[in-house]
């Protein structure tokens, strides 16, 4: 039964938390970007620094996990050793060797009567950050928004509380060296659930964006039930498309990469499509290089005919996000039904197209609706860094604002500055 | 007390209208820029040739709404004559001639490991327009949604529901004439305020964003209960701040212009402030200028003694958009003072400064956190016909995708686009 002073209590210090991270935000849009910088390179040093107390306010977050019953996978997200610890320092310290995105001209001109205009990046104001088990997101995440001058509300999984409680004092302890508001990058002091309702709500205008990062569940919740605008996908259902004429070592090698480099991974192909002209010749064998990578096969009866180790795939195949070493595999018509079947099924996050056929794949590129298109090249590649945005907070399938990895450019806003010369309108 | 029945009615309409607007969308963005136009053209067409029958709804409408008790400046934004439904379709054939925001290269680059990136300007999806009053928003906000290949879903306010249904019957003719589908701008055939709730929840996610064109209460409503992003601004409480050096006679032409060209419009100056270090040299003059251009004027008392036209400004007036013949005049002590009052009072729309000290103009617009920020012009430049984008559907406060006018290209999203030759993630 909810305790009606406690549910109080936290909505009060949610909201002094919003009021604190709004008030920061206008500094930290102002901070010149050699303070941002201190500041990430005295968060990376203090998180050294602190490495021992982060590790054994870990192992019983660890501890008090395992006991719980939670094992392998979920485990391993949760752990931090020293070289975990030193990995989060230095990406936080990259991060402060990535280019400022504040301050960016993006676009300039000049009108007939003078007045001339430039669109201009600034901040985005205040980030939510809600995430799950790995708790390096909480360094992470806080030095992507500092950098592009946003403050930053982080809500941490209850499962890494400790942990997190002590990077928190990392990023705290960094932005303090460098003058800038420790309220920059707030993690909620609270295991309670209710802290996360209160973020969904924006906390009164306080929050511009949330970013879910964890499993599918927070992800659904979150976009089901925010009430400011979310960075985020549900799904990575992505496909690769094999189209004739193509070179089979370059498909096979593409298929499997995009499969099997790593399956755990939001771009990681989950559907092969391929064209019923490349039945005799192609399906075969890149099942065969598909099966000795050791992946799982569920096809439909034309892939079942190619290959016997290929189990029968159900409707429900179609729209499974396997994150596992399972692929399904379909036989289509041609590009047509490649696009529809992609449009049916897919998530909108990354698609790729293999073939030879250059007007196939400019057709491909041009009209598969995601964030990511791909024409010979492997769906692992939906990835900020591949990018070479440096680093990312996340990626996203939304069609508002931003669209695939979020990067620095994508955490930031923009205006318009206007030059006159006594300028007056007729 | 509510229909029970109707209301269902009305829910299956607007899923209705909602589904077959998320297929239009899908044609519209794969649509060439020659259909668009030519359907752009088309609808010109239509609207000159059905001017008798939209004139002819419009004096029914018109006579309902003054049968209503409504006066003045509501008639006068309802009514159409031959000339207004002429501009209107000027508007629309005007829009043909802007150049195709969908397929732009937004940026391009290369990896070292070969793989070439595109981010290209993609269609939004699908756009909810609610408006009132000015039957021709029907027209040109559809006109722009369909230019930016998104379909669009029009509801009009009751006033001006027979206008709008013959302005529709134009806007499908013209679809029709360049094979595009009729879904693709759609109007809500109802006066039930009940599709106005249904279009806010998103449709089941068949709205990608709304855009309100209406006065303050329509604004308010929407952003308060949209559970999808709202392209708007509430307020235009605009600012001009004179900071000294500055020459008189260009201040006193700029402030006359940003406040008196028109003062119904949100970009028009509403509050003025002035140095301390000016009060002797300009202040009179400023408040003079403005008096013999018939505005009123309140002020705080160093105002008051500068001229004893000035009345008392109260607290809440730092807060009115007067959108009127009434200015507030506030004597600041300096940069700081006029950055604090307009961050404490503003409404982040337009702000300017005029002066001829550089850096102080510099500081001004990297401080001001408005969409638009000017120095040394009159804050009325807040159009996206002056910023050259040919058109605007709305002016943006919000600080998510869009911001400031938002035109053609604000209607975009992107997607990226990779090509590669065979590349694989290692």
């Amino acid at each position: 039964m909810p305790d009606e002073s406690r549910s109080s209590d936290i909505a009060a210090t949610m909201r002094d938390i919003g009021a604190a991270a709004r008030l920061a935000a206008r500094s930290l849009a102002l901070a010149p970007t050699e303070a941002k910088n201190r500041a990430l390179r005295e968060i990376a040093l203090a998180l050294g620094a602190r490495a021992r107390a982060i590790v054994a306010a870990n192992e019983e977050d660890v501890e008090e996990a395992r006991s719980k019953g939670n094992a392998g996978a979920f485990l391993d997200r949760l752990m931090l050793d020293d070289a975990r610890v030193a990995a989060m320092a230095d990406a936080v310290a990259a991060v402060a060797g990535l280019p400022d995105p504040v301050g960016r001209v993006l676009a300039q001109w000049t009108r007939p009567n003078g007045l001339a205009f430039e669109r201009v990046a600034t901040p985005l104001g205040v980030i939510g950050v809600i995430f799950e088990s790995r708790p390096n997101v909480c360094a992470d995440a806080g030095a992507l928004c500092l950098k592009a001058g946003n403050a930053a509300i982080l809500r941490g999984g209850s499962e890494s509380f400790r942990t997190c409680a002590e990077i928190a004092e990392a990023l705290r302890e960094g932005l303090r060296a460098a003058a800038l508001p420790e309220a920059a990058i707030q993690l909620v002091p609270t295991r309670d659930r209710a802290a996360v309702g209160a973020m969904l709500t924006g906390l009164d205008g306080s929050i511009d964006v949330i970013v879910p990062r964890g499993g599918k569940s927070l992800v659904a919740r979150v976009q089901s039930e925010a009430r400011v605008p979310v960075f985020a996908h549900l799904d990575g259902l992505c496909h690769t498309y094999v189209h004739g004429p193509v070179d089979l070592d370059m498909a096979r090698r593409v298929v499997v990469n995009a499969k099997m480099r790593r399956t755990g991974v939001c771009g990681s192909t989950e559907t092969l499509l391929v064209d019923r002209a490349l039945a005799n010749t192609h399906l075969e064998s890149l099942l065969t290089s598909l099966a000795d990578a050791g992946c799982e096969l569920r096809g439909d009866r034309e892939a079942q005919a190619a290959d016997d180790r290929v189990r029968p795939a159900t409707e429900e195949d179609w729209s499974t996000e396997y994150l596992d070493a399972v692929i399904s595999v379909k036989v289509v018509a041609g590009l047509d039904e490649a696009i529809a079947h992609i449009e049916r099924y897919g998530s909108h996050h990354t698609d790729a197209i293999l073939t030879d056929d250059a007007a196939a794949a400019e057709r491909f590129l041009r009209e598969v609706d995601s964030a990511i298109v791909l024409h010979n090249a492997s769906t692992q590649f939906a990835d900020g860094g591949e990018f070479g945005f440096g680093a990312e907070i996340g990626i996203a399938t939304g069609r508002m604002h931003a669209r695939g990895p979020v990067g620095l450019e994508q955490l930031c806003s923009f205006n318009y500055r206007l030059r006159g010369a006594g300028t007056v309108r007729s």
